[in-house]
């Protein structure tokens, strides 16, 4: 005996969700069943606006609902600093640091020979022709601090720099408020080389 | 810098789900960008089409799609046996123990006079009206095994008893204190198994 036909068709959709199980799609189907129905709607319209709405911008290939998103649209960036990332999904961390008041180019990923994804697979190209187009005079590798990341950001390091632009990375070290006795080798390796004088 | 106004609107309809914080609602909404179109909106279907088509049984108030809930319109379900529970998410836990062939009556709750739940706000009438006119050998009651549970099963019984119906309860075994509906399936089968009369 398994649940109504209805009910069984949202907990596979439900379960389809990044960290969700069985227990907690069921959790949120009966949520959404006692939910009034103007409320349980307003998800499932949420979800069909941001497939209607969203799309990349056309400039740095961040989400968009414009032509560009909210930051490449913004008067109050600064348009000769660019951040590169791999995800739209890395924006936002980095935006809550309050640090950075650039403007960003995602490139849709990072290299990587075993899964077979080159240059070519990335958006480099959109990301040397902003350089020659725009007044860019830094540009901070924001690829993940793991071996793609890593590769990715040497690889756009020799590109760029002969352009005269500064290219940067974000320090790699011991995160803080982290105890130094539970630090992987690596990390503390890189702290202890990147030591400065206080 | 916050997110897209849709992707804003998302994050915090995803938020309302039980279970689901900040971060998660942002993995969910990161997946429902980066998929298909079509993937994307079958959740947003799902919502839709379960609060259209879900109501409650008219019989024993389970979730239903048509009059009856399929296991209510099931000839293969025992008739003289009454399984009684607090709400619809506890009959698919007890439907998977495959150990109760009887149909069910969901009471919408339990007594509580600390939340001022009485008998009249439960569908104790509802129940003792199909006791009266349905052919019943027995009731188990598988309200929660806790104080607002005990209580309910204790006042039913009290009910149902000089009706000269038996009145079963599953056996302890299912752990005090805790929720029937995160009861494992062999704990709950042995309770079911070895349910004792009142």
């Amino acid at each position: 005996m398994q649940a109504a036909p209805s009910i069984q068709k949202l907990l596979d959709e439900l379960e389809r969700l990044p960290g969700v199980g069985p227990k907690s799609a069921q959790r949120m189907a009966y949520y959404l069943l006692n939910a009034d129905k103007a409320s349980a709607l307003r998800l499932a319209e949420a979800i069909t606006e941001v497939k209607e709405a969203v799309r990349f911008c056309s400039r740095c290939f961040n989400y968009a609902e414009g032509e560009l998103c909210e930051i490449c649209a913004s008067s109050k960036r600064d348009q000769s600093a660019i951040c590169v990332v791999e995800e739209p999904r890395d924006i936002p961390p980095i935006e809550r640091t309050a640090v950075f008041a650039g403007v960003y180019h995602v490139l849709g990923g990072a290299l990587s020979p075993m899964e077979g994804v080159g240059p070519d697979d990335l958006r480099v190209a959109e990301l040397l022709k902003r350089l020659a187009a725009e007044d860019v005079t830094e540009v901070v590798l924001a690829t993940n601090p793991n071996i793609e990341g890593e590769t990715t950001a040497a690889y756009l390091a020799r590109l760029i720099k002969p352009l005269g632009i500064t290219v940067t990375r974000p320090a790699s070290g011991l995160p803080v408020g982290g105890d130094l006795e539970f630090a992987d080798e690596v990390t503390l390796g890189r702290a202890l080389e990147a030591r400065r004088p206080l």
